[in-house]
């Protein structure tokens, strides 16, 4: 390796670890002669050879900054689910996922928690300790059963960056957009009915269609576009459809954002077949880029679309609130929401209220979405690094999930318990389907703070992927 | 009048206002003489006035003490509901009395709520101030599936009190004891599954009936011993019963407490015909005298109880922090949280626990249960002032709520609509019925602090009352 060649490795490993991040100044030229004790030319060759591999760019009268890294060149598969209505067939490795966050000493690459340490958040531990000196603070009382006026009123501005115009008492505060969701089911069905969702599809939706009794037929989802809107229009053809399950806007787990015509043109499917929408919109406000992307909402006239969000992935899961839009189902809604839980706790609504109210929402999002944008790209080298050669790698727009699709050759279900020796979990993409598909995908989490021990990790599980690849091509060799 | 009984008077007065309280040491004779610039002889002869009616005692050495109202005469009658199992008809007096009641303008005098004013809830402000500043600080995450470690071992330490040995991990915590109970009958039942249940009966339970499409059998129900267990016997030999659900201890809105041998009878009899029971709490720990009554999960050997719970009636009902101990039903239950809910809100379960650990909690009972007490009897008194002869009256053990049964002409829904332009509401009977019936009850709440303003909202409710009795009499004298 020459001595320039040498320099040059150096920088990169820096930026793949994250030392140096996405739109950062590199270290001047003159600064890396005298660190690493080298020549002006050889410090200038090093960076040349970094801007040939498009890792960083110059900027006249600036300096040197690393550039974000370029799309992964190959994306998951189309997803080709059962064209027939399921019951739903997990739930043991759900659990497993969930039912162990808090003191599982394993880390856990593929939980849905955005990252809860960034001091854009601190503010919120100051309201909440504060809420007790206001006058008429009432905050063990009940609130009101479709929430707290103050946040219904902060949910409905936010909601105008989505296009919607929603009045506060559009809105019902939930315990967390799962209740949200859960609502919006029992709203629309009854045990038995049949409900078209993206495949792959977040596991808590699919566990609300086991516990009614619901069928999923699952519908083929492109990896960037979404719900193949073919298919679901032949599949409204064919089956009795009571509603649509959709998360359109950085997508959980496949990464994609579906464009504003298609979203316009699923509304007008719905609206032909007299179909009702369940809108999961809980990452929307997690976009890279301003404006965020519309909601499927934003184009229902009629009231047919159940818009469920919260705060779940931006403020913190564990504060449980939650909001659902019923459009033309509010009374029903109303009733679901007094029998599953009476009212939302109050504490957590007053606080996230004056969170937002007071611009500490917006000024989080911009800081934590520029972290995600940045985190997702190194999260990205790090598995064109580590996984197997032509693992399939989403490009969310948004949030901090990540959709990897390996050789068919690993099952992912085995890999984690593999992975338990090592403290490890993935989350499996067979959560994901009604019926244990997705075996050879994973979902990964990159709101984690990228530490060298996270880069690891990664690599652990990406080198016991390409054992489980070779031990696969040795079986079939024999 | 003379001149002692206008004394008196007075000091009557003042005892059934309040001020002067049960178990309250009156003025000294010489206070009174100067006070009211009598003679000491009148003194002594007023306070004699006050002995022979039973409103105070002299004790020696110490004074004159207040005394507790004597047991109202005339209980309610016992119920006798259709011996059918119905479909829940009522909801929108539901929502009108829950929906409304954090900015009604009107004074809810039956409402659910408990005293959140006493000094004793203040710690609990203080802890929830203080939660952000531990070192683990973790309450914007995901609390555990089944809830905060801490909580459950908490709960698990109180239950000891009800003669229940729980470990922490039988304890499931819920949003409220409504979503406590929602599970257990989401667990237990499909729709078209019949409920036995006590009658009159919590109208959350009935609109948890109502939204799974099950139907309820009301079992005849004695105000002072609760359900009838030979009216159960003859339903379950009838009747596919697939849950009993009651709430046997200060039995909302009936008041009644069954004596602990008819609990354990009551678990034999589901035995016999093995059939869940669902036993509400939820005012269990608000009892007049310790030891607090023991639970019917208390008997429980084969785990076919579930035994319903919360801090809503004690601490704060907008903390949502119930629970649940679902015996041999864990992983059902525990499949129907998550698809609820996803977890409860992490920080007031923090706050609850640290509340309980410190001691506040037992602290805060001892006072709210020495105050219920007395305002029971004060109220009692009042409506036996001012309500229709020959109303029955509940004689609850603990807890904060009357159960009033007016004459038969009386119709608790009219009398509200009328209430209304005093901006008075009383929760009525019907409420508590499948069908509408209970129309001549009504449920009032003496956890307000029983101001000479509450005295006349229940004198004016009276008032109403002994008026409809008039026109319907002579309406029936035509």
């Amino acid at each position: 390796m020459t001595r320039y060649e040498k320099v040059a490795t150096v920088l990169r490993e820096r930026i793949e670890r994250g030392i140096y991040r996405v739109d950062d100044r590199l270290p001047s030229i003159r600064a890396v002669c005298k660190e690493m004790e080298v020549s002006i030319s050889t410090a200038q060759e090093a960076y040349r050879q970094l801007m040939d591999a498009a890792l960083i760019e110059s900027r006249p009268k600036s300096g040197y900054f690393v550039l974000p890294s370029r799309v992964p060149t190959v994306l998951p598969s189309v997803s080709r689910p059962a064209q027939r209505p399921l019951d739903i067939s997990q739930w043991d490795q759900v659990l497993e996922l969930i039912a162990t966050q808090r003191d599982d000493s394993r880390l856990l690459l593929g939980r849905g928690v955005p990252n809860l340490d960034y001091e854009t958040l601190k503010p919120l531990s100051k309201i909440l300790a504060g809420l007790h000196r206001s006058s008429d603070f009432n905050g063990f009382n009940y609130d009101k059963l479709n929430g707290s006026p103050e946040l219904r009123q902060q949910v409905a501005k936010l909601a105008v960056a989505s296009n919607c115009l929603l009045h506060p008492d559009d809105i019902l505060i939930t315990t967390g957009c799962q209740e949200a969701l859960a609502i919006s089911l029992r709203t629309l069905t009854q045990p038995g009915d049949v409900v078209a969702v993206d495949s792959p599809s977040f596991y808590g939706t699919m566990q609300i269609l086991k516990a009614n009794g619901l069928k999923a037929l699952e519908i083929p989802t492109d990896p960037q576009t979404g719900i193949s809107l073919e298919a679901l229009e032949l599949a409204l053809e064919q089956w009795p459809i009571r509603a649509i399950q959709v998360t359109p806007t950085f997508n959980n787990p496949l990464g994609y954002t579906m464009p504003e015509a298609r979203k316009r043109a699923l509304f007008q499917l719905a609206q032909r077949f007299d179909v009702a929408i369940i809108e999961d919109d809980i990452y929307g406000d997690l976009a890279f880029t301003q404006p965020r992307p519309c909601t499927i909402k934003s184009f229902d006239d009629d009231g047919r679309v159940l818009l469920c969000s919260g705060f779940s992935k931006t403020v913190g899961p564990g504060l449980r609130v939650g909001w659902l839009a019923p459009g033309r189902y509010r009374d029903q809604a109303l009733h679901m929401k007094y029998v599953s839980t009476g009212a939302s706790a109050t504490l957590p609504q007053l606080a996230v209220a004056e969170f937002v109210a007071k611009g500490y929402y917006e000024r989080h999002l911009r800081y934590a979405n520029r972290q995600y944008q940045r985190q997702r790209d190194i999260m990205i080298s790090w598995v064109q690094r580590y996984f197997p050669e032509g693992s399939g790698i989403s490009y969310p727009q948004g949030s901090f999930l990540l959709w990897v699709e390996l050789p068919a050759a690993v099952d992912c279900v085995r890999l984690n318990e593999r992975l338990a020796q090592k403290k490890l979990h993935v989350a499996p993409g067979s959560l994901f389907s009604a019926s244990g598909k997705f075996r050879q995908c994973l979902r990964l989490n990159y709101a984690f703070t990228l530490t060298p021990a996270m880069e690891d990790a990664v690599r652990s599980v990406g080198e016991l992927a390409m054992k489980m690849v070779e031990e696969a091509n040795q079986h079939a060799a024999y």
